[in-house]
């Protein structure tokens, strides 16, 4: 088992990883609780909340709640039900919820503890790749119908619980997923990351392998986390690809791509932005070919660019409806810059051709 | 003009109060805004919002939200379509939320503040007595269909700006929903203030009267919440009343009765739990008659009393279904107290009878 600690200005918490510690959650709780609900969805439900209930004695009150699996349940109709839930099984101050699942889980997961009763502790114990990020950081949310994660809050994790064990029952789908958030921090931070990335084929990827890039996503995640837990500063650099990532998302409809596919696209983007604005070297052939080896659904058609446009200048990084993008001065050098509507408009219009002939 | 500041541990605000400020709202904010969102109800904005607009020039962009008086407004879905008008007037990070008017507008309105795109800067505008209350503090909520407040944050506003000449269009009944708070907080708090109020006829009270009454309740409540900005000690105290209060206002349906009168009736009930604890001698005789001859509302037959003590037990201060009351072992000597739920049932059922026979 390893253990990272974060540090921000107002929250301390650990994140825990190691093979089949779900078996063991109680011993990662920083306090007794008075009763503890469990979340989760349809697909992990059955594979691993009996693991995660046997951790707690006969007669501590433990109960669950499932969600449908998949975007679509980060709606306000869920979020409702889940209060109702906690209300319904006397949920109190005093106790925990845990976010048992990936990045759907643990967005709506959280954000029913922040704001249940005014705010309750939560715990991350998440099972996929890409939870790695959205795990770490306490940025918890619900999607709004005009906008991806636009109901939120800032409200950190008590613990991040990781049972690298669980990753063996993802999908292919889900691998590359998760792979693309990974890319996206070695792109912003590690540059010897990146190429060790580039140099994984996702297919014939062993446990070790996946379990210390995942190590070092969260590091990278977790020291910028730290030192700007509000994302008034360098946190917005974790956004790099997804400013195109979300509209795609939203237009395509929440689940027809994954997150980590959309990022992906959204972070080739980037790229090809940044060369436009600082004519830099980046490696957007590298990073092409490596998304089309590992089978990157990258054919985008039927888009409405008005649309999609429209889309990123709504998105929360947007200032005075400016589009602002995460962009690359060179690798590992991340800025933020706003990008003119007519230049974004030519440049995702090229983009999107170009992706198409490919 | 009178300025109270507030500092907790995490935050510092003023608190303004004074006669026709709303004309100079500008004045007041922290900061520059990139564009400003006014929420209000039905009634407030016909009276003010044009006031508080015509405090900001024409090329600045203001947009305003109506949602209908009354605390049923304080839904999931009437908290929806405050998202929806957010994202749609194109609010983003740097934008500010002003809630005018009372505490419903003042909780939901300040709970959309504190989760759209995870939390942006909100001020209060109270323009009740009984918000004088809410609006400090940083509490926010919207009711769910089985409790009053359980989905909200602890999320304090940049500012409170507090016209008092917004307080002469109240009702009668609104006067006395207001004082109902500034008696609870004598009561834990400020014995002369008790004695004070208890010398006020409200019918015939002076403007100058009501400002004085107002600034020593902020004060005490200023006080509490500077000290416990996060309700884990004494500001417990300040829901002396309210829990059998919310449990009325649930169980006869928002609305029916007003807050204040629920919670007088509330803090009527805490005293005789108090005396019947700690056998003290509460002026319980001399609250009863000043609230008669005030004309609160005092019979309340058909009520259920399992159905409210099940509510009293789902109150967030309650722990392991325990219902916790704030008592008296004395005037401002507030405690917190389990109570046993036989005990809480006789109690109820007797004092109810008391009051449908006088």
């Amino acid at each position: 088992m390893k253990q990272i600690t974060i540090k921000t200005s107002t929250h301390s918490y650990n994140i825990y990883t190691g093979k089949n510690i779900r078996f063991n959650v109680k011993e990662f709780l920083p306090k007794k609780y008075s009763s503890i609900l469990i979340i989760s969805d349809d697909t992990v439900n059955g594979l691993y909340l009996d693991d995660v209930k046997g951790s707690f004695s006969a007669d501590e009150q433990v109960f669950h709640s499932v969600i449908p699996s998949g975007e679509s349940s980060k709606s306000i109709h869920t979020y409702y039900q889940l209060q109702t839930d906690a209300i319904k099984f006397g949920l109190d101050r005093q106790s925990l919820i845990i976010a048992l699942g990936g990045g759907v889980v643990g967005d709506i997961a959280g954000f029913a503890a922040s704001t249940y009763m005014r705010g309750i502790d939560y715990i991350q114990m998440p099972t996929t790749i890409l939870a790695h990020d959205s795990s770490v950081g306490g940025k918890v949310a619900i999607n709004h119908d005009l906008g991806k994660n636009m109901i939120g809050s800032f409200y950190p994790p008590v613990a991040v619980v990781y049972d690298v064990h669980t990753l063996q029952s993802l999908s292919e789908r889900e691998i590359r997923s998760g792979y693309a958030e990974l890319i996206k921090e070695a792109f912003i931070a590690d540059e010897a990351f990146f190429h060790t990335l580039m140099s994984t084929k996702l297919h014939e990827i062993s446990a070790e392998q996946l379990e210390m890039h995942l190590l070092e996503g969260i590091k990278i995640k977790a020291s910028i986390v730290e030192n700007d837990e509000k994302e008034t500063g360098i946190r917005k650099y974790l956004n790099f690809g997804h400013t195109l990532g979300h509209a795609l998302e939203t237009e395509k409809g929440y689940g027809t791509l994954t997150h980590g596919e959309a990022v992906a696209i959204g972070t080739l983007f980037a790229l090809r932005v940044s060369e436009s604005v600082f004519t830099s070297n980046l490696p957007y052939d590298i990073y092409y070919e490596w998304l089309k080896n590992n089978h990157y659904p990258l054919h985008l058609d039927h888009l409405n660019i008005e649309k999609i446009i429209k889309m990123m200048k709504s998105d929360k990084k947007a200032v005075n409806k400016q589009v602002q993008m995460v962009l690359l001065r060179n690798i590992t050098e991340p800025t933020v810059v706003e990008v003119d509507d007519q230049d974004l408009k030519q440049l995702l219009d090229i983009f999107l051709r170009e992706l198409v002939k490919n």
